[in-house]
């Protein structure tokens, strides 16, 4: 099943594909579930939602609606910094690294820096060096604490791509890089949850391309930390919730990285693939520092 | 006026402080101001919450509610590390600093993390060194982005107190703070949101006490980045919204770099006084392992 988030009108509803079309779910719950986080935080909310796209033709197109981050409501992002060995081995030397995490890197993101497929990321107005860097997310679907490794699996509802957008002078503003990595509109987070039935773990690749021109790939046997690891080791210290998100890693290739440099400007367009999910596509425009005058 | 986000019964409410009893403001707004941050939100909500506070009696006694971090809800809980003169003394020499920050040091927390006054910050089972740090909070009440220096004030709603309880471990497992500072019940935040009327910037102070002793204490002046300066910086690079928190940093005083350390264990209890708020009490357990089989 691919669950998506979405905008219709000025309601916000989820529902899942069917035929290339929307069946939308929310609308068939008489409120129970308002979104995929509801949905999941109900044990019996995934099968539900099967059952109702069985017997129900779509509602929508998609070209009706406006997608949100797949969870537009998440209680915490957890991101993955510097977890794959290709993406090491580009920046160790201009990062002067000795040896690669022997613990995840961890950072958060906050949720007004989310946008679904289909929406531009934006480029703070003093950002000199905004960057993609294509990732595989997670959302989490079973809660949990200190999660065994064998047991990790088990606690994800789903895949989706996500683009983990650098604002890099922010990034490397100070020893931490949360400020870069937090840029209002500059997560993107589609088009879809993928449930693990529609997934091949052995075959999943993510694939990040630049204006039609792909930047970076990988397979899960370039991370440091598998998605099991990085779910055990959250968990050692934070319970994790339904809708909750890991954002897993980017390989090399990043855009700051490259000799020349590759940075994006407003009227790129960045789509990141990731087998079985989908393709998350966002356009990038500069701050609208209208709004801020407006406001 | 002294805001207090609470629970009574199965209900969570929030209300104001008079004659040392609570006056409930959700319960008299008609569904309007389901909680602080919607309070904040709406340009009219604190001169309507003036105005019922002024009119009418106690509905609860402080005895009679559980209390809940002060904005229960944050759109982003924004963290400055490193941020005073006397903790950059302190650390240098064991962190290997050069220099004082030339930018704010930011992390998040996640909501998760959050307790308000009179309830246990909980020790997470793996961690050794669990550590306090008493701080000041912020509270934005006006939307912006792109901030002056010269306006950052006019968008602060209130002032609270905050302890940043640090899990040392995790904090210095890898070069980002986050895991460290997002254990699940390890930031203190309350008991009040205190409006700036009621506030003297120039004499304000905050003191941190463990089991009646005091270890911490500062002034504004120990600040590297005033309480401007860092809501100028993140709204370069995001709106701050209603709601949203900053939390301004600790000074020296944190127990792992005493000699011999100071840790945090079940049965202790800290204390966070800012001048003009009040207290933030919490006690300490270790975490609860059985909650983990039961989930």
């Amino acid at each position: 099943m691919k669950l998506l988030s979405y905008r219709h009108g000025e309601r916000q509803h989820f529902g899942a594909l069917k035929n290339g079309a929307i069946v939308c779910l929310s609308g068939q719950a008489d409120g129970a579930y308002p979104d995929i986080k509801s949905l999941l935080s109900d044990a019996k909310g995934i099968d539900w939602a099967q059952q109702v796209l069985a017997t129900r033709d779509p509602d929508l197109q998609l070209a009706d609606v406006k997608l949100l981050p797949v969870i537009p409501n998440p209680g915490a992002v957890w991101c993955a910094g510097m977890n794959t060995h290709s993406h090491y081995d580009e920046a160790k030397h201009h990062m002067h690294l000795k040896e690669k995490p022997a613990k995840p890197i961890l950072f958060l993101r906050n949720t007004a820096s989310l946008v679904g497929s289909g929406q531009d990321l934006e480029k703070p107005a003093l950002e000199k060096a905004f960057d993609y860097e294509g990732e595989i997310a997670l959302v989490i679907g079973r809660r949990g604490r200190n999660i065994a490794t064998s047991d990790a699996l088990f606690h994800v509802a789903g895949y989706s791509c996500f683009n983990d957008a650098s604002a890099r002078y922010y990034q490397i503003s100070s020893s931490q890089i949360t400020a870069g990595k937090n840029a209002f509109r500059s997560g993107g987070f589609g088009p879809a949850l993928v449930t693990p039935d529609e997934i091949d773990l052995g075959t999943m690749r993510m694939t990040c391309r630049l204006n039609g021109q792909e930047m970076q790939s990988m397979g899960l046997d370039d991370l440091i930390f598998s998605f099991a690891e990085l779910i055990s080791f959250i968990s050692e210290f934070a319970w994790l919730e339904p809708g909750d998100v890991i954002v897993t890693g980017s390989p090399s290739g990043i855009g700051a990285l490259r000799n020349p440099p590759v940075l994006l400007k407003a009227g790129d367009q960045v789509e990141v693939e990731v087998t079985g999910v989908g393709v998350l596509v966002n356009g990038v425009r500069d701050q609208k520092l209208d709004v801020v005058a407006a406001s």
